[in-house]
């Protein structure tokens, strides 16, 4: 008999990326799509269908996991998602269980993240941690006692919406001085035209026309200052920050993963530094940074399927 | 047969409560004695166990459970306790068992006050909520579907320790801007002599030699505008940082519980006002504010006892 699969799909701000995953977790198969191209969200889900079914194992596949951003794993829906085009409440586990006669479950997708990275990436052997997903915003997803918390309205979990600097920067929610406004790749950005330190004027990222975080990293590396101090500066808001967040679950490691965080192991570096440094004296030298080793899109896929998975096998 | 009890010990900076509890949570025998006397731990153990050996039920008790600050659920020591004379690693349960040869399990007072409201009190109902103990300090206990949360090292939910305000007032920590310099009973004195306001000058408050919190709910009532501003910085303090701390773990309530909270009901509902204006839209309207209504002595005592059946139930 043929081995049944999962399909995982992670819908992100940019692009979707989804994929079939078997239940020891391989990916048999995979695809991406730009998700701002639908400005429906029934058009993706057709166009997903339609990709999968030219696969091999389009028949073997038991149900769907997806991941999205503000995804409300008790009710199926994307609910006020401001990094997406779809505006309001999206029945989005509805309309692939409608498209695909297969159930469905949704969670968000920093969770769909953290299940990935316990079931199969770095935080196997870990009970209690908190993944910090740093992308174009900051999604931070919550294992306590190797339960991954939901919380009572499904929406545990929201890390980037920790306000860390009164005052401080416009969030897309509405608030100010958020977490993700200075940790993410579009923080790191902002940090290019808002930071205010002597060495800005001398450096190249000021006269580029659209820079990006990437642009960042690599002027650190060619020993551009500024580059440098933003780094830093953004390495000490996110390990400031989680030397607080560490009285919420008393996590025995926090999980780095996305594009900022897994450019390399300095950036970690300096966050466990400032995390230590700014930290109550009990949770001393207790608190771990790992740095995800998933490849960013497979982990959020693997996640996803395996989500379904592992809920699949509590019921 | 005689039935169980449980002894309950609340250990808290000035004084040390203590009852004999049954498994359905009536106080049969209480007690209470100045903590600060005795500077050799050993000594309240003993002075403990000469008053409880009066008691009619001393022969029945099973059992005992204790609630101190700093108490580490895992090691069953006091651990660097700032607001107890008792400095360093205090072996709390050990020189219980030891005096009355009867198994001891600890958790930190807030923890325990968390379990007394989650068995006895107004948190029955709830499966995920936050009790927020306002005393000399500020104390949290998280409940997570259903299950205390002790954490990694056995030590999570210390939210009186998040810094909500950057190079804010000094902690007992060593840290600055700790939520609790700011919401507790000293956060409560120091915002007399440091809160910038122009009613300061005309406020009977300043005049006091050893104000207290009393003294400013008292002049509250009085009509005292500057009392009215140090209250409501309170507790807006409190509300905006307990929306941020709702990106945790999603909560349905938080439970206050303590002097300050449960000196009237207006506290709370100013409470209530600010978590609303400060929380993310997502949770608006969606996270209750409970006061409690056991008694403070008895809700620690009667928690720390539960906390023994509880866990030895689970066992």
């Amino acid at each position: 008999m043929a081995e049944h699969v999962a399909l995982g799909i992670d819908i992100g701000g940019t692009n979707t990326a989804f994929g079939l995953v078997t239940q020891d977790g391989n990916v048999v198969f995979e695809d991406t799509v730009a998700t701002t191209y639908y400005a429906d969200p029934q058009d993706l889900v057709r166009h997903i269908y339609q990709s999968v079914r030219q696969s091999d194992y389009f028949d073997q596949v038991l149900g769907i996991g997806i991941g999205a951003p503000n995804g409300n794993a008790f009710t199926g829906n994307i609910e006020f998602a401001p990094n997406l085009t779809w505006k309001g409440i999206v029945p989005i586990a509805s309309l692939f269980e409608t498209q695909f006669h297969r159930p469905a479950l949704l969670t968000n997708d920093a969770n769909a993240a953290a299940l990935g990275e316990h079931l199969f990436g770095c935080a196997k052997d870990l009970k209690d941690f908190v993944t910090i997903t740093l992308g174009t915003g900051l999604g931070s997803g919550v294992f306590i006692n190797g339960e991954l918390i939901v919380g009572h309205q499904g929406i545990a979990g929201e890390y980037g919406h920790i306000r860390v600097i009164p005052e401080g920067r416009l969030c897309g929610c509405g608030r100010h001085g958020c977490l993700e406004t200075y940790v993410s790749s579009t923080g790191v950005v902002r940090s290019i035209h808002e930071l205010d330190r002597a060495s800005r004027w001398q450096s190249p990222l000021i006269k580029l026309n659209k820079p990006t975080a990437i642009d960042v990293f690599k002027a650190n590396e060619d020993g551009d200052l500024f580059a440098q101090e933003i780094i830093e500066f953004t390495a000490e808001t996110l390990g400031s920050a989680l030397a607080d967040f560490a009285a919420f679950s008393n996590p025995q490691a926090y999980v780095l993963f996305g594009g900022i965080a897994q450019s390399g192991d300095s950036f970690a570096r300096k966050v466990k530094y400032y995390l230590e440094k700014h930290c109550l004296k009990i949770y001393q030298d207790n608190i771990e940074i790992r740095v995800s080793h998933l490849h960013d899109k497979n982990a959020a896929v693997l996640g996803t399927a395996a989500s379904l998975f592992w809920k699949a096998i509590k019921r």
